[in-house]
């Protein structure tokens, strides 16, 4: 996997093992990065602007880095492990969203993210910058089937919220303390049917004006947050 | 001003007033857009995707509308009304957090929305599109010099919430019942060090995994719904 820019960067080069190959622009010159690569005696290589433009797909500030790509976990070793609190993203689309929500999950002590395998965002150079690198200390699942993941969270003591407009109850209003499911749903569709009806609680974020929606990585957070104000 | 994509130009129609010009790309067949704009009466060309591609910058999905640029408001106007929740933004950035900032502000209730002229993202297209829509909603102000403008409303009974990490309060146990103005700091430097100066308030929110930071548009989300759950 490609990764690019400074910030990611100096993240990753904080657990080195990962790293395959840095390649700098010439006349590269942040000396922090440079004293980072220096000390963990990484393998780089040198290339014009030009040559880096054309392999990063966005703003890389003269840093491309090669990495082993991310290792998914299974989801019984997060049932067996003594996980409570987990979040669910259901086909989310957006990577910017998905590097925000792990960013937010790393930061609220979330135990694990699970995400279907298909039509969903998966961990890519965009998700790893916009998470600004804490996806390698998060633990990420990936599932075939989510409403059977679902299921099986349940059987092993988890209660499953979903977030969603209709039928649905005031996210303050919800017993967190237990272990707890976080379902975030699609950014244009929200959840989908099958996912929906296994939720036991569907929280709503109440709102004042003429939108009917937050992003979902706010939306995301908010919940979280609301999650972890409960338990801690 | 010119902005694209699907759901902006929906939600763009439901306030065409504003609207100068539409162009469509050949074969365009969205029928719910096509009626709004049959409904509204609004000039529209077509052209080929190719050069649709020139004219916007990103996922245009078939559209572009020429609008009217944001007409931004006066602080005295704010500070006269009503208003009781301003939010604050100390150099942001990225028009994606800017869009999402408005997106939430929208939805929360609150009044206004106040940026300084320079070093700051104003209203484009992708901010236009983050949000939505959205901001056609909302009040935002445009200021030369963020520390009066934080003094002025301290002149008039704000109080001024910041965010940051060091010398903090937890952000639930901060009194939100008066009037507030909250600052978004910038996404990679946070708040300047004179805006900092003035806050009556700073609050934390707590982080329990290696990342001491939230994306901007997250924080802002957790904190204004924070500031709404006191008030409502």
């Amino acid at each position: 996997m490609i990764v690019y820019g400074r910030n990611v960067a100096k993240e990753i080069l904080k657990n080195p093992k990962k790293i395959q190959n840095i390649i700098l622009q010439d006349g590269f010159d942040d000396k922090n990065i440079i004293s980072l690569i220096e000390k963990n005696n990484c393998k780089v290589s040198y290339k014009s602007k030009r040559e880096i433009d054309r392999l990063a797909e966005g703003v890389h500030q003269g840093i491309i880095l090669t990495i082993r790509d991310y290792q998914y976990y299974d989801l019984k070793e997060i049932i067996n492990s003594n996980s409570s609190f987990v979040v669910i993203l259901d086909h989310l689309e957006d990577p910017h969203n998905f590097g925000a929500i792990i960013r937010t999950c790393e930061a609220a002590g979330v135990d694990a993210i699970i995400i279907p395998k298909d039509r969903q965002v998966q961990i890519n150079g965009t998700v790893m910058k916009t998470s600004v690198g804490t996806v390698d200390n998060m633990k990420i699942v990936q599932v075939t089937n989510l409403s059977s993941a679902i299921e099986k969270l349940q059987d092993s003591g988890f209660w499953i919220v979903g977030t969603a407009l209709e039928d649905s109850t005031d996210y303050r209003e919800i017993d967190y303390t237990g272990k707890i499911g976080l379902v975030i749903g699609n950014e244009g569709s929200g959840m989908s049917r099958l996912v929906k009806e296994k939720c036991d609680f569907i929280a709503k974020i109440p709102m004042y004006g003429t939108t009917n929606s937050l992003n979902a990585s706010v939306a995301s957070g908010i919940m979280i947050y609301e999650v972890v104000r409960n338990r801690k």
